[in-house]
């Protein structure tokens, strides 16, 4: 019997972890972090990833576009208090759509309990300021470099 | 023959609408309201509300609760400039669950386009830092009172 | 005896009264407005003044120029609680210099209780970013029409 | 001729310098850092600060007072811009006051450029709401410590 060749084509997962420190002013009467200021921490992940794997906000404004979040989820599982270190976990979701979409995991640096999750989703706008429904051509190349086909 | 006895018993809808004008300091570098603002505007929209039909923080405190969001979401369809005055619309969501539930719209007030879209779930905890399961007695009689059963 | 010609030239006081009503995510958790976010008030407070007196962003703007604050200052008197309303008193102060000066106040609405007390200084940058060292055309024209000579 | 015996009692200076990273959402339409994020610099300079030298809030905390900022002045002498890197430098105020008072100065990482110099005053408030006019004794033993006498 003749063997199968079997082709694997993963898709390698592209994750960025980074630490935030809970400050006295984003946290509310209820001596927790005010939950507006999530969208602050998955905009920090998100600029750590951009960093790590080039797909920073320098990178797509050279190329002639901006990305404005047009969705953003959040979920809270456990409350964030003042002086408290969190691990914001960043990851790329690739589709085949002209948008950028994360998912984020928020942990407590010292319990490891999960602390929040959600999902941002952007667009590309190009310089004329309209909404561009094909992958422009960086990031297509972007998404070869990493695989994310 | 005997006339049918047709009871209708709809659900009265439970809704605010106010006025937010846009700061500069909420506008970013793309000239347009930063997204994680919105959560603030849905927060003034359930103040609003709370003020309106008396499920403020003060009623909700005086009765032994405070009530964290629990989730949060927000599609933006068009932009919120600086000096613009928006329209937010929040809806009261009924739901069996013991579950602040609304729904909201923002609206650019001159032009009636919409802005954005969301939605916030909150929870009920007592004076010990408990989840409550069951729908607080204040609650219930608040649902009884504007007919949200 | 002749009586003698007095010629009182008074410089009106421009001043803008507004009120503010603090929100959830403004009180930090020792229950209080943290003290930052007072820099948005005294911003609400220059807005307020600059749409009644015709000397908002948009008119500067129009005339090529934006005015960084270059100096804020803010004492605090006593504290404002959530769901506290409170009146910004927005006072400009006329200077030869090419510097836009407003001092504020702000009072407790019911208990007229002073609050805190400030001041921001801004500074005329043209459209190649250049400071401006005297006054611009417009400005003066301002300057008259209000009789801040 | 008997030498005079001379002794310097010098206070040796408290300083901490941490670096912070321009966030995306802290930048507004000019392009530039909001002038009321400063205040924000400032706390993370005054929390780098207790940290290093056990004068944090926690600390404060336990010891049972609250110290609320009463005076805040920012100067602004060149911009910081979305992802510039900046110093804080945080350095401790001796006075015989009950107050805590720092000084502060940002600097542009790269450029080692003045950006901001400022001032923060608080005061000692006991756990009964009230103003301590006298050096509270864990404050006086801090003192000593660190030879701010």
């Amino acid at each position: 019997m003749k063997k199968k060749k079997v082709i694997l084509t993963e898709t390698p997962i592209l994750q960025n972890r980074r630490t935030i420190t809970v400050r006295f002013s984003e946290v509310d009467s209820l001596h927790v972090v005010w939950h507006g200021h999530y969208l602050r921490y998955f905009e920090d992940g998100r600029e750590a990833f951009g960093n790590q794997y080039g797909l920073g906000y320098m990178e797509v404004h050279k190329n002639g576009y901006v990305t404005p979040v047009v969705k953003s989820v959040c979920e809270h599982k456990s409350p964030l208090r003042y002086g408290d270190e969190a691990i914001v976990e960043t990851e790329y979701v690739s589709s085949p759509a002209a948008k950028l979409i994360f998912k984020f995991k928020i942990y407590h640096k010292q319990t490891e309990k999960l602390v929040a999750t959600g999902e941002t989703v952007q667009v590309f706008v190009d310089q004329k300021g309209e909404l561009v429904l094909t992958l422009p051509e960086f990031y297509q190349e972007w998404k070869r470099k990493w695989k994310q086909l």
